[in-house]
This record gives C-alpha cells, sequence and structure tokens, in this order.
C-alpha cells in the first residue's frame, strides 16, 4: 500500500533588488517577484506552486527579507530546495534562507513586526555607484527636527494621514516600535521603522513628510496634528521606491 | 578689437558605474563613458571635445575618481559646467568635482599614483543587493596567505605575469605602493592596491591568482616564481570586471 505523502511547508527568506520589477505580486502584465519564484518552483517541482508573502511590496521597492511560505508538493530536503531556487533565479532575487515550516505557519498572518530602511543620500552631487538604493536630496536636511518629527509616530497611532488610496483595511490604527535615523558616511541617511503592520505606503509617505520638515516646510510640531487629521492630504508627498528596503519580518 | 579668448583647461573628477558600458575609451561600436561626456560636452560647448582620461578601464569597470582634462573651447565657471554636465548624463556617470586647471596639466602624464579596489564577496550565497559591484566567490577564501602573498607585490617589480595581451608599453616594471586585503562586513573583502601605475588587466589578474591562493591552490611563496617568469600563463585567470573600483588618482 502506498502512503501518499503529505505536502512540506516551506518558510523562504528573500532578497530582492525591485528596480527591475512591478512589485511582488503577480500582475497581468509586467514581471514581479513573486512571478519569478513561482515560475521556478513550478520547474522544480513540476507543479503550480503559490506563494503567499508576509505583505507586498509596490514596484521597485527592495527587500533584504521578505518572507514567503508555500507547500511543496515533492519531497525536497531545504537546502536543495534553496540551491535548486538560486540556481534558476535570476540574479536580482535571491533565496537568502529556505526552512521547513509547520503546516499552520503563514507568512502573513504570523508576522508580528517588520522593519524597513529608508535610505536618503543627503549631498548635493547624486551618485553613480549605487543611486538605485537611495532616494538623492540634494539640499541640506535638518536631522534634529526630522529626528523630533519621527518621535511623535512612536507607539499606537491612527496613521490613516500617512496611507495611499487603494487598500482595504478594518482600521489605520498601527503601533510604531521603532523610527529613528542614522547617518551613515559619504551622505548618506537611514530612516529606520519597525511596526507591527504597515499600511499601503505608509512608510514612504512617512519618509516624504519627514523630508519636509527636514527641509524646513513643515515643523516637527505639525506631525501631530497631521496625524490627527487622518488626511492623506495634510501629509508630505510620496517618497521614491528606491530607497525603500524591506529589512526584516519578525515572527 | 575683439580679442579671442583662449579655452581654458578643466580638470574632472569623474565616477560611474561601468556595468553599462563598454569601458571609459570611445569605440566605434557601443556606449562608453568617454562617449557620454563628449556627447554632453558638445551640447554645452556647441563644440566637439576631446577628453583625456588619466588612463582605460574596462568594459564593466567602475570608477569613484576617474581623472580626465579637456579645453573648453566657451568660457564657464567650473560651476556652471559640472552642473550642466550632470544635468545631461545619464544616472550612472556623474562629475564629481570640476576645476579649473593649469594649460599644462595632463590628467595621464601627470598622474603619480592611482589606487583601485576589487570588491570580492565571499561566502556561499550571492547577493541581490550590489551584485554590479562584486565578483562572488562562494568557497572560503584564506586571508592570512592572500595577505601573505600580497606582501611579494610590494615594490618595484616586472609585472609581465600579470599584464594581460594587446598592451603596449616600453617595459612591464611597476612600482606596488600598496596591497592589502580588509575584510568588511557581511562577506565584503576589500583589496586595495595603489601603484605609480598599472599595465593592462593587472589589478583584475592580481586578484584572479590571489583568489587561487585563498583558494589553496597555490601558495603565497608562488608569487615571487610567478613573477620572475614574466609569463602571464603562470598566474591565475582574471578576475571579471564588476569588482574592480578605480578609486582615486593622484596628481
Amino acid at each position: 500500500m502506498i502512503s501518499k505523502s503529505m505536502p512540506q511547508r516551506f518558510k523562504l527568506t528573500i532578497a530582492y533588488d525591485g528596480s527591475a520589477y512591478r512589485g511582488w505580486q503577480v500582475q497581468p502584465d509586467g514581471s514581479t517577484v513573486q512571478g519569478v519564484i513561482e515560475q521556478a518552483l513550478q520547474v522544480i517541482t513540476q507543479n503550480k506552486v503559490r506563494l503567499f508573502a508576509s505583505g507586498r511590496t509596490d514596484a521597485g521597492v527592495h527587500a533584504l527579507g521578505q518572507v514567503a511560505h508555500f507547500d511543496c508538493p515533492k519531497r525536497l530536503d531545504a537546502r536543495t530546495l534553496q540551491n535548486g531556487l538560486n540556481s534558476l533565479l535570476p540574479p536580482d532575487v535571491v533565496i537568502m534562507a529556505c526552512d521547513i515550516a509547520p503546516d499552520t505557519f503563514h507568512a502573513r498572518y504570523d508576522a508580528k513586526r517588520k522593519h524597513y530602511r529608508y535610505r536618503i543620500l543627503n549631498r548635493r552631487l547624486p551618485m553613480a555607484i549605487g543611486r538605485q538604493y537611495v532616494w538623492h536630496v540634494p539640499s541640506r536636511l535638518d536631522l534634529k527636527s526630522m529626528t523630533a518629527a519621527a518621535m511623535h509616530l512612536m507607539g499606537r497611532h491612527d496613521f490613516g494621514a500617512f496611507e495611499s488610496t487603494g487598500s482595504s483595511r478594518a482600521h489605520a490604527i498601527r503601533r510604531v516600535t521603532r523610527a529613528a535615523f542614522l547617518a551613515q558616511t559619504d551622505g548618506i541617511v537611514h530612516f529606520e521603522i519597525a511596526a507591527e503592520g504597515f499600511l499601503k505606503q505608509m512608510v514612504r509617505n512617512i519618509v516624504g513628510t519627514l523630508v519636509q520638515v527636514g527641509l524646513g516646510r513643515m515643523r516637527a510640531e505639525d506631525i501631530p496634528r497631521i496625524m490627527a487629521t487622518r488626511d492623506r492630504r495634510q501629509a508630505g508627498p510620496t517618497a521614491p521606491a528606491s530607497g525603500l528596503f524591506l529589512v526584516r519580518v519578525f515572527y
């Protein structure tokens, strides 16, 4: 008697350079990160396989540690699967880790916290090397007032003012556990933000607003007022996708 | 009476991402860094202008501080020229500095020393972000023996064994003033080398040889013997262009 083995659930940790993709999620037209990984999985498993990520990332957004799960219809050990995927994937998508996960694990519903990084190049001149991974802001930013502004984001708030339209969610209340600027070398500034969950384009809308503060066009004290309005039009413009990295998802 | 003003010589310091270019020097086919800058200069000056660099870089090689000079037939101040060029150039070429130079300054003949960096990613997994700027060597490298091997390069030697064919030069004797490995974060290793002059693909041929030492396929003590043969076939393979950066030219 042959006992048909159950599919094995795997958790993938994925790094990608989002420059050439129309975001994570499969689209009717254009290349997506989910799409290229599902294609590679189909080659390996000889089956249509569906990937579930911790969340979407927009077109052009990068990841150092996106997480996704899928059920593998074929018996494969984790290392073989990881090597097989990496040999089939384009060089701008790398499977950093491949782990056996419990059948109950869900990359999206089990995510407890996410950590994003936004990279700003704050100097007069743009950069040739690594320009794909920053937002170039040539005017001098006042990091002190941006830090003061970022402090107002900490904790549990309604972030509706930083939410782009087109998302479906029960409410806009989220809890931010970290929001800090770190000056790096060569004029690069990192904005690190962690929260239990994020709204659509929330990080890019926050960064666009904090840069207004850094340029002196808004004040740090304006942030609580803007948040209280829950009106997207009160906040600053959306920062470009190129500077944004999904760093890590915590479970 | 109109006195026709003399052309002004300018010194440009240029950063470029070489990924999309067939090297520095203008070629009959394909895009080159010299070509795109000369095109921009032609727009600005309304004249055909010829650029002279400190030296060529191969297809795919990057620069943080290539230097070139040219004679500007139009009266322009340095800042206006720099801003004009940067607004016309593609984002992978950036004029980092533009300075008035004496009429006698020559980017190639006056160069006293050049500093190159070669970036190796030494870990099992490739990287998605910044993959254009490294050579991925997945097997563990022994940095201690590579450092010992690099020490043999220091000083005045005939580097013919590290010279690719097709170059014209009087002799292959060069003086290396620095040759050191620096371990960075995330498995990245920098090889820094400075010399009064370099032969064709000398840095890439040296790195390809030192990696053979790091993999245990050659020994550090083999380096003096290889150099003594002045035979390119005795040294290791040419390392890929993607990891190489012309960091700075000293005058």
